[in-house]
């Protein structure tokens, strides 16, 4: 296994620990539930977000804590559901008299998880809503999930429902801006080669040196199809097809276009599919109002990457580019 | 070839027109001369700062142009210098009534290309002045290099000189400032696996399953040596024990520093990392005023990373604190 790893156990909170030592002012890392908090949660005059998911897929989630963005992130292990005990620890941690938003990517595991810290945390009188993200249209029900999968897409409603949450949005308003981004954001990923979870020391999955799966999942469940390896610009085209005649995504509509990285592709080859991809997607007559090409949600050292497209508003136009601070910066 | 590559030839143009499309406001980009620039040098008031070197180490350079940061930066191929004739037209496009600043990592290859760019360039009345980057303390001669090679390290004096410069410091002045960051800045690296670059389309070196190359190059180049795999904490131990006792740096020292991916190795294990060689600096009894954790200066889809320190003193930790822009941005 060539990977950066002491004890495969303690990949997760070794992971943490980093992430707090290196955002000593902003981030809290509480050992005994797994997480990651701000460490300045408004609580009084702010909804609190917050999100959980397996890990491996960083940035998402536990990298994306900051204001404007999550105000905690409860990972379970690596492609693991956090456990209940740990959501309902969190929603304790960052509970606000205005309520808390649990932000769901849809799997079975997670909801299963955010269902019963949810219950339990209600029962200590906190007030919670959830809003589930569905964004992949590769697939109708996959190996982890009933209904589409969540991915990538999942950071836009995320930053927009931050950046309200930050300007006061009550709660109801969050679950309504949350769904309204969930409606109109669209995303298919594909892989050329699979990732290996410490624990099991192996690949999840394996392709052959000429071929790719198009329509994976983000924890190696299988996609549309798995077929010969194609050009980068072929790939785009396909992907695209697919997400934009889903909603569909028409010509005159402004949009966000996202090119995610899954972990193990470099920048260089992103930004040469952001490339053909932004003329592909202004060639249909869309105007891409905003951009991102890096990694936002990813599985492991993964190679391959996903399209994301994101219909947009004046009002979620000006939520995508309100500030926020992450733990992760470029300088 | 797991690569998103149409043809091997336009991998890098077809990178660059990516860069500018998702960048029309502030970057551009010269097909003639293979370059990026500030859309808006402010030519009058400011040195202008410039970097080539080969392709396959982004963000550095391309992508790491913008105010406070380079001007200008003319890549050459992957892993191949730049023509001689692009660092004289990128000079021409950046000349600044205040003087031109070449930035190069001490490789051969850069060093005749920019050596020839700058007497053409100098023959056209341009002022020019050179800062050379030799951060490397794995080897002291390589494959393509006399003395030290420069690496990630060069993200210091790029940030540092592109702030003073915003400040209107003057060409003499950023070369003393550009010599004193090299001063104070060591870095190693290490790899995990080799890469491939497009036109090749096999690995450039490859490494055993439990192999692992200490003190690696970015492109490739031997380092120290090939060992067996090791745990995470005994790769940093080693490759700090090498950076620090080079400088050296002591107990009491401010420091910066940057555990750099090398392109294939996910976040999650770059944070791990982060975290035990956050807590041996300080054990060490040196104080982490900045830190640095994601890519910087990468070789391709390579798994590996590098570990950097820089002395710090109040001058330079403020301008490696002053506000820049780049290309790449996380949201």
């Amino acid at each position: 296994m060539k990977k950066f790893v002491n004890d495969p156990k303690q990949f997760v909170p070794e992971m943490l620990k980093g992430i707090a030592l290196a955002n000593p002012t902003t981030l809290k890392y509480v050992p005994e539930y797994n997480l990651i908090m701000r460490a300045d949660i408004p609580k009084d005059n702010k909804v609190s977000i917050m999100q959980g998911s397996g890990s491996g897929h960083e940035p998402a989630h536990v990298m994306i804590v900051g204001r404007g963005m999550l105000d905690a992130a409860c990972p379970g292990d690596v492609f693991s559901a956090p456990a209940a005990d740990y959501v309902y620890n969190t929603s304790k941690l960052v509970a606000s008299k205005k309520g808390v938003l649990h932000l769901i990517n849809n799997y079975t595991g997670d909801k299963m998880s955010f269902d019963m810290g949810k219950e339990m945390a209600e029962a200590d009188g906190i007030e919670i809503k959830i809003v589930v993200v569905n964004d992949d249209v590769a697939v109708k029900d996959s190996t982890w999930t009933v209904g589409r999968r969540g991915v990538a897409g999942n950071f836009f409603v995320i930053k927009a429902v931050g950046a309200a949450a930050e300007k006061g949005a009550s709660l109801d308003d969050l679950v309504k801006l949350g769904e309204r981004v969930v409606a109109v954001t669209r995303t298919m990923g594909m892989a050329l080669t699979g990732c290996t979870p410490p624990a099991k020391g192996t690949p999840i999955f394996t392709l052959a040196e000429d071929e790719m799966e198009m329509g994976i999942g983000i924890h190696g469940e299988p996609g549309r199809k798995r077929v010969k390896m194609a050009k980068a610009n072929a790939i785009v085209d396909e992907l695209l097809e697919a997400v934009a005649s889903d909603l569909p995504y028409k010509s005159g509509d402004d949009v966000a276009l996202m090119i995610n990285g899954m972990g193990g592709t470099p920048i260089s080859e992103l930004y040469l599919l952001y490339g053909y991809a932004h003329e592909q997607v202004t060639k249909r007559g869309m105007k891409i109002k905003r951009n991102y090409v890096g990694e936002y949600c990813t599985s492991l050292e993964m190679a391959g990457f996903s399209l994301t497209l994101v219909k947009l508003d004046p009002e979620l136009e000006g939520l995508l580019a309100a500030p926020a601070e992450i733990a992760i910066r470029t300088f």
